[in-house]
């Protein structure tokens, strides 16, 4: 029916939805996949919005709609059909926010959005509530590369300021043979120029926080990388209680600042200074997150059940772990041993329904918890 | 493309489905729905026939036929578009499945569905198996009935031999006041009395067979009943170790008599004999049942997992237990308290997505695991 909605226009902010509510999912990914199924799990119905056809969530969801994110008249009769929006990744168009959030109730907000799709931006925030991050300056362009190198030191990375993930986008600059190839990037697209932090582990916290104001935190997480890209993630973190305190503080004060509802990660690195360890903030993705996919078999609550509370205005779950948590990423041809992932006791494979297996892409997780049995 | 199936015929029995394939799910309710997801989860996609519309199934489904399980034209199409059958209730016509297992494998398998849709088939097939079950005598029609009650004794309960379930099509006889009641029963359809069994306590066993004849049962399940529906089901059942293998091992023989590939459940009474426990079979599910649904948080691998597995030809997981358990059935308006349940530690709510709470309407289920934490 179009030109006639059957829902009306947003409620007041905060009010519960029903069961039975259609959640609105911009993204077709495996993250809008995994928060298709918890909403699914909670009687909710799900529409996703992905341009991309064969897109992994279409499968699970009970309707889609598959047109470019810039399609204004595909926008809007989606936005009739939800009750509230949320997505699965930040780098959604910012006329495309702004126009969902006029039409419907849009979580985590433009606002949120904004801060963390620039990378110069979302550090100027960090460190404007005194929480420390790697030492940074702008490169607007390829004449002010000099400056920042001399300002912040090598080594060093050049980051472009949007759209970077998984390691694009980003020159490491140890020496003046590295030059050549940041001046490129920093001729392409304004960029930023990040320090190196010498870590000793990197970490992240997922949490969750409500329209209300709660808030709750998954345990921290030890991740590591292979290629620019998580390879495995272990819970809990090998640190003192005083260390993951102060890191679910600071994603705690992240999430207020930016007043935020769902789930959201902070990656951090651990420094280990002279016997004291601390946390740097790395970066904030504003959405459920792949450090915290164990949560579904490692939490009472997983990350994206917990998204869906929020955003739905439902109370928040308990994020008591049930285990010792080892998850491994499935990139790529690792998602060919699926079959002996499926005999291991306690192993728990998930896999995203991509059809095409090629180099560096996300084909699934494995998530193995060690319990203490009961008797 | 009508008449061009993209697939090939049934391949050689017991090949593992790649993921990415098919699994064609009959019937459109909360089994399918937890099997569509459990599917997802391992990256399959779901087809599911139903013939009510809006089925919760649908929502969680890949592509769904909205049809008549008499529908041969719909049916044929199905078939071609799906890579493996299984369905999630036993009263499928036996044409339809007749006709579905010419065209694609079908799991569980015809005659494992005509064994458990008959009541006294069903029962002459276990106690053929040496096990024991209720009194029972078949009663054609009305003028028989006389001789079984002689037979049986009373109190009996009067079933009709086909299509009943959560009570209905039943009619107890405790004295010549209630003779009437079954008199007109019998003189509907073919009947069967059973004789009454003093139960301690209703117990099932929720088991999976492979193909390959591999079988894991989890641990046994006291399930108490509320007008002849399931309320809540305890794990484990406070049973000795012996009386619970027994179980297991009835579980075990009735799997492989039938040739069972799937998930499957066997309802017992647990009686208690001057101070002996032992257990008499009431009746077979040839599906995964109501009894299972705490597998999903309460044991490594979920029952609609197990499913999944089996009629996928993949090997089985782990059946351990994670936790002490309380399932609790939400029946019509039990779901109301939705939001009591969603702040409760420890428990996991489950919605059906149905539309209309209607009394003795399954609305959904709470899973309660109490787990000993790790530090």
């Amino acid at each position: 029916m179009p030109g006639k909605s059957p829902r009306p226009g947003i409620t007041a902010p905060g009010t519960p939805l029903a069961p039975g509510s259609v959640l609105g999912i911009i993204g077709g990914g495996q993250l809008a996949r995994m928060i298709a199924i918890a909403a699914a799990q909670y009687g909710l119905k799900t529409h996703i919005f992905a341009p991309e056809e064969n897109s992994p969530a279409f499968e699970v969801a009970a309707a889609f709609t598959c047109a470019p994110y810039d399609d204004e008249k595909a926008l809007r009769d989606f936005a009739g059909r939800v009750d509230v929006i949320t997505y699965e990744f930040e780098n959604i168009p910012a006329p495309t926010a702004d126009l969902l959030c006029r039409l419907r109730e849009l979580h985590p907000s433009p606002t949120a959005l904004a801060t963390t799709q620039d990378r110069l931006d979302e550090k100027t925030f960090i460190a404007g509530l005194g929480i420390e991050t790697a030492p940074f300056a702008s490169v607007a362009d390829e004449a002010e590369l000099d400056a920042a190198i001399t300002a912040i030191g090598l080594p060093a990375v050049l980051k472009t300021r949007r759209f970077g993930y998984d390691g694009k986008g980003q020159v490491i600059i140890r020496n003046d043979a590295d030059l050549e190839k940041a001046r490129a990037l920093a001729s392409t697209a304004p960029c930023i120029l990040e320090g190196f932090v010498p870590f000793h582990e990197e970490v992240s916290v997922v949490a969750t926080r409500a329209f209300s104001g709660e808030f709750a935190a998954f345990d921290l997480c030890a991740n590591e990388h292979r290629n620019h890209i998580l390879d495995v993630t272990r819970v809990p973190a090998n640190v003192s209680d005083a260390t993951g305190r102060q890191a679910i503080d600071i994603a705690r004060r992240i999430a207020e600042a930016l007043n935020y509802t769902g789930t959201l990660a902070v990656e951090m690195f651990l420094v280990v200074d002279g016997g004291a360890e601390r946390v740097v903030v790395n970066e904030i993705a504003p959405r459920v997150h792949n450090s915290g996919h164990w949560t579904i078999e490692g939490a009472e609550t997983s990350q994206f059940a917990q998204h869906v509370r929020a955003v739905c205005h439902w109370p928040l779950g308990s994020t008591a772990r049930t285990g010792e948590i080892e998850m491994k990423n499935l990139i790529g041809s690792d998602v060919d041993k699926w079959q002996d992932m499926l005999c291991e006791p306690g192993a728990s494979l998930h896999l995203y329904g991509k059809g095409d297996t090629r180099p560096g892409r996300k084909m699934g997780h494995v998530t193995r918890v060690s319990r203490k049995r009961s008797s």
